[in-house]
Formats: C-alpha cells, structure tokens, sequence
C-alpha cells in the first residue's frame, strides 16, 4: 500500500492524514500486506504532508511488525547524502531490516526554485546521491569526490540492518531510458501507470527487464506498480468514490504542475506536455485503462488479471486507499476487502502473505 | 531524559541499542517523565549512532503516548531549512504536539569538513536556520533571501500541530553571549554542565534569565541541563558504573575531538582547549562537582539538591541513564529509581507528574 497526500489543511488537518494514515499502516500490517511506501513533496496539496518520508515511515516500523518501509520516493537532490544515508540506515535498523528504498528525481519547477537547485543538476545528484548511499552503507573511510559533494574518509554510522544494504528501487515516471539504467544498474523499479500509455509503461519495463537481464544481475528483479484503489461492496459507489478522489488528483495536480506551462528543461524531455495530458484527463476511459483500480472486489480482480497479462505476473501492486480527504472507514474497508476477496486469487508472494494470513 | 550513543558496533549493535532506547522511552512515558531528547553527530562512536534525531524521535512518538519529544539538537547547518521545517512539523503532528525542538551549531570539525561547510558559516547557519523554521512555521507564502539560502514564496506543509509553533530552545555549550542572545529572542536553552566550571554555568544562566527579562518574554523560560545518571540501591555499584561509562565517554570524546589539536576557528572561540579540558578529565572531581550524577537515591537527591541551589529550583533536569554500551537492566533500574525515590523530592513541574503517576 502507498500514501500520496492529495489534500490540504481546509480538507482534513495533518494530524488526521497522519493518525488515520498510520491506522491504515498498521491495519495494511495485521492483514499482510508486504510493504506501506510514501511519496516526497513540498507546499502544495499535491503531496505536500510528506516533505520527509522517513519521518513517516520511521512511525510507520514503530507500530508494525512485519510489513516492509518503502520510500516511494526520497529526493536525493533536496539532502545531503551523507544525511540521508545516515537517516535511512537509522530506519533500517528501527524497523528491523524492513527498509527499501526508493530514490526519485522529483520534477516540479517550485520544488527545485525553493531548494535552490538547478533542474538541469537534477539527474546527475540523483544518480551521485545513490552512489554515494550505497558507498556509505557498504563500505568503510569512504572518500568521495564527485559533480555534486566531495568529503571523506568517513564511516557512516548507524550500518544498516540489511547487508550489504536496503534494497534499492528508482522511481520513473516515463523514461525507458531511466529504467534501463536501473536494469543495468541491478536496481528494482517503481513506476505509476497514469502519465505514460499502456504500450509505453510495457516499453519502460521491457527496457528495465531487458538491461537487468543482460547485465547479468541475480533474479528478474522488482517492480512495483502504483495505483490508487477504491472498493466496496456496492460498486456504483466505489465508482462514485473514484471518480471524486480521481478528479480531486487531477485538479491538485494540474495546480502543481502549473508551471510547466512556461518551463522548459532538456534533463526533463516531454514534461512540457503534462499540463496538455491533464488536461485531456477523462475518468471513465483512465477507468477503462485499468489506470485506476475501482468497483467491486469481484470487478477488480478483472482488472489486475488483465494488469498482470500487461505488464507481467510478477508485478508488485502498490494500493493507495486514501488520496485526498477520503474518510478512514472507506480507506480501511478497501484494504479489507483487497486482503479478503482480491489477493488471494493471485500468486505473487504477497498474495500469498495475504492468503495465508 | 535524554540520548547520547556513546558506542560503537563492536560494543553493541544500533539494532539493540535503538530497540533498548525505544523501550526507555516508552518506559520513561509510562513513570510519567517530562520529556525524551536525543543529540544529533555523525561517524564516530560519540554520538554517531544518531545522524538525524528527528527519525529517532518519530519512533520515539509512535510508541508513546504523553512525554515530550526533543531535538537535543538538531543542526541547521547540515539540513536545508525547507526540508528541516517540514520534518519537524511532520513530527509535531505525529506526536500530537509534543515537541520541542532545540537548535545546535554543532562543534567537531570532522562533521563540518563532510558536510562541506566552513565551520566559519556554522554561528549564520544556525541562526539563518532557527529564523526561516520560525517564519515557515508561522506564515504562509514565505520569501526568504539570507545569507545562506533564498527561496519563496512557499507555503510549508504540513502546518505545525503547536500554535504558532514548536517551543525553540538553542543549545549552549561555553558562551554566555549566546545565551544572552537566546533569552533575548525568547527562546529556550539547553545546557550541559560537563564542559564547564559551576561559576561559567552560572554565568551562562545568568545571562539568559537577565537578557530573557530585559526583552520583555513570558515567563522565566526553560532551561533543561543534561546530566549523565548511575543510579543504584547499592551505591558504590552505582559509582563504579557511573566511573566505568564517563571514562568511557571521555575516551570517544577524545577520539571525536581529536583535530582541536590542530584546528582554529574564530567561530569557537577556547575550543582550541577542549582537549587540554578533556585530558585532566578526572571522575572524583567531576562526581564531587555534581557534573555525573551516580549513587543511591538518596545521594543523588543531595545532589540536585545542590543543582537546585546553583542554578535554580526551575531548571529541567535531563537524565541519561544509557551512555555507553550499559546494559538494557541498569538504565531501566535506574529510570524507577529515580521517579519513585528521587524526583517525588523536588517540586518542578516534571517532578509533579513524576509523583501524580
């Protein structure tokens, strides 16, 4: 399961998100999820009650005891390494070894502007600031002089729980030449269905399974798809709930992306035509895309049936059950439902934790 | 209460010692104490199992119910303010506005040369730092253009749970301008009295109180001193604890100090004798001083006691009971000791609650 706040304080308070979330977290944990993931923002209602996902999450391993702590994704860009290697190897060791971790690039204007970053800096800190987690995590009086940051030798306290490290998963959006790099990389991979064609996310992830494959790297590797999820029962009104919260995402989003009317970036190719896909954005054909899991339990088994023939059997499906102000009960009667009547029909080794529960 | 690992993974492993801390805490919120704080260093075994006390203490208020949770410090230096503002009111929320955030400028050069920052920006930092969390914190559509960094206008999210905001306290090791400078601004301090002599401290305190009043703030402002605790039914048990950990303690701090020998800094003005300081260590004097606290509950109330009488019935005394690879047993024996027979003597507000548990 995964949380994207998509709401601000005149809808629901923080302390509300943050008390009904870790509800959730620790409901998702009882029933056998595999693991609760959080998303990095700033100052808008597209994300912004999640500047710091550790945070999150590090209330997140106190209260449960099995399911895993993702970072879906932490922003190399807007932290120091040698800090959010520190914090993230705290985590691990918190949470038991139940950390992995998702780097992202980020990719709206206002956060860079607010850090001071330079958008063009963005790729090359994202990719120095993994190495440099993973120097940190590994080894000892590690020296380091990059693009970005130059320091050493140091030895980065705590070492992580997990050796040699947390798994490491890169969040793309809609590259299949980022995702190649984390094949080749021997990454796993988080990727979101709704910004990019079905064809194109097939591309990515063949991209990523193919570089990973030839690389040589052990095992198919993961991938984890996020989708936002609403069932009941009575699917007119999961419909309903869907269609509201989608809408809610979309009008949060178009706010948030706003400026991508005017910016341009060579490290950002395609990102010009966000506000134009918003724009075009239609609820029943999204629906029709499987781009959004919505109905009764039975309905939406379908749709991650025909998810699985696309994109693969062995996909991880992370859910999100509270975009937007959607009240506690709805968001934990989905995840009973999803544990009862939907992931016991597949294989993975999450429906199997689910199953077996 | 208060954290400060002083250890390294050949003593004992982050796993345990957070599992142990985690259970104090919990424990410490149980017998009814004020608060729990936590340091904020890098690399070395003082201190360097806690890189970020912000993903400690999330832990910390997940896990417990009404204590306080405390920065002790964090460091602006090596945080972007954008991104220290928002993980602090994230914690503010999760901890049901439970915290208190102490500010510190951080002292060991090894830590400044990772980061990459002059140690000469360390006092602008740190007040550049407090400045734009108290305005990100309190305002909306922030602009900001400093010394150090420029950005704005932001909204930051989410809004902290404590109106208008989390009470700020700034750490001070030696200088009485400093803590002039914090009465002045209406904050409050945090002191440790190891590194200093009785009348320097007092001097210090002197100094806030008088500049806190001149400026015209509420109330006297709190002051927490944090001091080392062995406490035991069998005294000289206690004693030869509390001389095993604070050799202990001053052996890593040796190590951690160690390029005082050599750096200089206008900025830290007399740490250029810490290692002289720290070499005429000698833990009779420093017990006889009251600067450890260790013996059986009645010794160790004779010396708050006299801690009162130095530096006022108001102070808030921070007990650590885990410096050191001590074992789980001994801190927890000495966190009951102390609520049922030591603090029920003294009338703070801390020591009330202690007593009405």
């Amino acid at each position: 399961m995964g949380f994207f706040p998509v709401l601000s304080p005149d809808e629901k308070n923080a302390v509300d998100w943050y008390d009904e979330s870790l509800a959730l977290a620790e409901l998702a944990d009882e029933l056998g999820y595999e693991h609760v993931q959080v998303v990095e923002h700033y100052f808008s209602a597209y994300g912004g009650y999640s500047p710091d996902p550790v945070t999150f999450l590090a209330a997140v391993a106190a209260r449960t005891r099995r399911i895993r702590v993702t970072t879906g994704a932490v922003v190399p860009a807007f932290t120091h390494p040698i800090k959010l290697a520190g914090k993230l190897a705290m985590l691990d060791n918190l949470s038991h070894g139940r950390l992995d971790v998702g780097f992202g690039r980020a990719f709206l204007p206002e956060e860079f502007a607010a850090f001071g970053v330079p958008m063009s800096a963005s790729r090359a800190r994202f990719a120095e600031g993994i190495d440099i987690c993973r120097r940190l995590w590994t080894g000892t009086e590690v020296s380091w002089s990059g693009d970005w940051v130059t320091f050493g030798p140091v030895t980065m306290l705590p070492r992580p729980y997990q050796q040699p490290h947390p798994p490491i998963f890169v969040a793309s959006t809609t590259s299949p030449t980022s995702c190649a790099e984390a094949g080749r990389a021997g990454y796993h991979l988080q990727v979101v269905p709704t910004v990019t064609s079905r064809e194109a996310l097939q591309e990515m992830l063949a991209a990523y399974r193919q570089a990973r494959a030839a690389a040589g790297h052990h095992g198919p590797g993961q991938v984890q798809i996020k989708y936002t999820c609403y069932l009941a029962e009575d699917g007119a009104a999961a419909l309903a709930a869907a269609r509201r919260w989608e809408l809610n995402y979309i009008d949060k989003m178009t706010t948030a992306i706003a400026s991508w009317a005017t910016v341009r970036s060579a490290d950002y190719p395609g990102y010009e035509q966000l506000i134009d896909k918003v724009r075009r954005y239609d609820f029943d054909r999204s629906h029709a895309d499987n781009k959004v899991l919505a109905g009764t339990p039975a309905q939406v088994r379908d749709q991650l049936a025909t998810i699985a023939e696309w994109f693969g059997a062995d996909v991880t499906v992370c859910l999100q059950v509270n975009p937007g102000a959607t009240p506690a009960a709805e968001a934990q009667r989905a995840l009973r439902l999803f544990a009862e009547h939907v992931a016991p029909h597949f294989t993975g080794e999450a429906s199997r934790a689910l199953a077996g529960r």
